[in-house]
């Protein structure tokens, strides 16, 4: 039988500010974005490495691609959810999925996506920082501490790519 | 011989301010959902029909989809272009293409997508208003003066949408 | 032996995401007046007057004045907290103090104040609402069992122009 | 007879987008800090020294102090102009006023002024670099080609601290 995938997720939340609305009276649609940085910034304090520690170390991860999905509109004052899950990874890249809704009702608001390069300081795409996969490594075992290593390349997507950037071969 | 399809483009430029910026020292990744915002404002005023007008008869184009490709990166006191295109029309929505460069040297830096739904003022769906459909096509027939209407049907993927938008059958 | 003033403070925090900050590595200077924004707006919901409801009722308080000055820089990721202070109120205006500090070590990083029209839908001046001078003096009241009316207007300045804004005759 | 003080001033235009209004139909007070950004960015321009040649020399101009009154509100789609004088320089300090108008009919929108002080990288204090001083003088001088040096110390405010800021002594 197959265990589901692993799955690296963060939940936060956000109230909506009257500077964050349009004249529609609804959140300016630009404003998701820095909802999704305000996720994956959370999801990567999740797993005790803060984004300011990995720049520190002189590494950045830019944005490549962004795609985002509007059903519902945000409002004034409402208090909004936002699930950030890292869904891809590989050598020198990775992606975020985000599901944004309001926390009153649970009412789906966006979804989207972001793509990211990494890269060091002069702006050159690199691999991936160690200190990253470490910390990525240590949140996803805490989760499993049952599991053999061998059940680990069995366990969905994230962790084949996760593994490939590790550039690990199986059984790990 | 096949005639080029009609392109209704508009090419407007803006200055990066330093609040554009984010501390990676270039332009924060959601500021050029602005930019889209500033070119398909500017092509509807070229075609006559700027948006507060559009609004005024109780019409919104609130955005339902965006996408945004990052390939390099805006920075503080440049001047950049935005190119916007209308693409797709049906018949309650409409969709642009935005292709932004560096002026200085034409550098590309990103180019995106938005798909926007037509809805009246209570945010129902509803039909492209008669105004915006009079001015495109206005727009249209300024810049083929010769043409036959027999030939506008032939013109590509911008007018046939167009055309099943304004219930034409062709010959028009 | 003279009371304290009576004051209403609010004290709320944020963490400041990449998007607030520019090129120089801190927070933009503009970026302070959302906060002081979301300063106020909680100060609002702890009285019990949220202001969707001010504007439900068909009030609004536009700001007619600011000033802020900045004495250490926020940066990315830091945790600040906003107290906002109701300090004036009049028959068509009120006023708050803000202060800025970061959480880790209570450092000061800015502090100003916002002046405030009250306006109806059309934007003309009008008088505070009854709604907000009720949650006002309910918020007081409940911070003062024990105090005669007859000590109410001894309590500084900012009962002294509460009860002016109420047109109300000491004693109460 | 007194000559009139020499005055430095910008003045450039911005046409709102959507995405700086918020729910009252009016643009976001906060956003006029960028327009006085902006502001002072081109009359730096102006006098042949942009900002990013001040910061390619290890000099930051971070804002101290801002104040703003509103008097009307801008609204989308609309042109604004954004006036922007030099009114005060010290040994390791600068002043701006701005005035912003509606252009089509010339309504006073806002004014306000920002200080700030002249940093080097680090952030510490330190005096105005020559290569600004050197470009004002350019601009002033520019000027009033025919008057005596001698003359240039009667003429108001901004040169008597331009002048004290250069280190000069009456008579030139």
């Amino acid at each position: 039988m197959k265990s589901p995938p692993l799955r690296l997720v963060n939940v936060t939340s956000y109230r909506v500010i009257y500077g964050d609305t349009d004249q529609m009276g609804v959140v300016y649609y630009a404003n998701y974005l820095r909802w999704f940085e305000r996720g994956r910034s959370e999801l990567l304090r999740q797993i005790g490495l803060p984004y300011p520690i990995i720049e520190q170390q002189g590494f950045h991860f830019p944005v490549v691609q962004v795609a985002c999905r509007y059903t519902q509109s945000a409002r004034y004052d409402e208090v909004i959810q936002i699930e950030t899950e890292l869904v891809e990874m590989g050598r020198a890249s990775l992606s975020f999925r985000y599901r944004i809704w309001r926390e009153a009702d649970r009412c789906a608001l966006a979804e989207g996506t972001t793509e990211h390069a990494c890269t060091d300081h002069s702006g050159r795409v690199t691999r991936m920082p160690k200190i990253l996969l470490d910390a990525l490594a240590a949140a996803l075992i805490l989760r499993m501490p049952r599991c053999s290593t061998q059940n680990l390349d069995r366990r969905g997507n994230f962790f084949a790519s996760f593994a490939i950037a590790l550039n690990l071969k199986p059984p790990l």
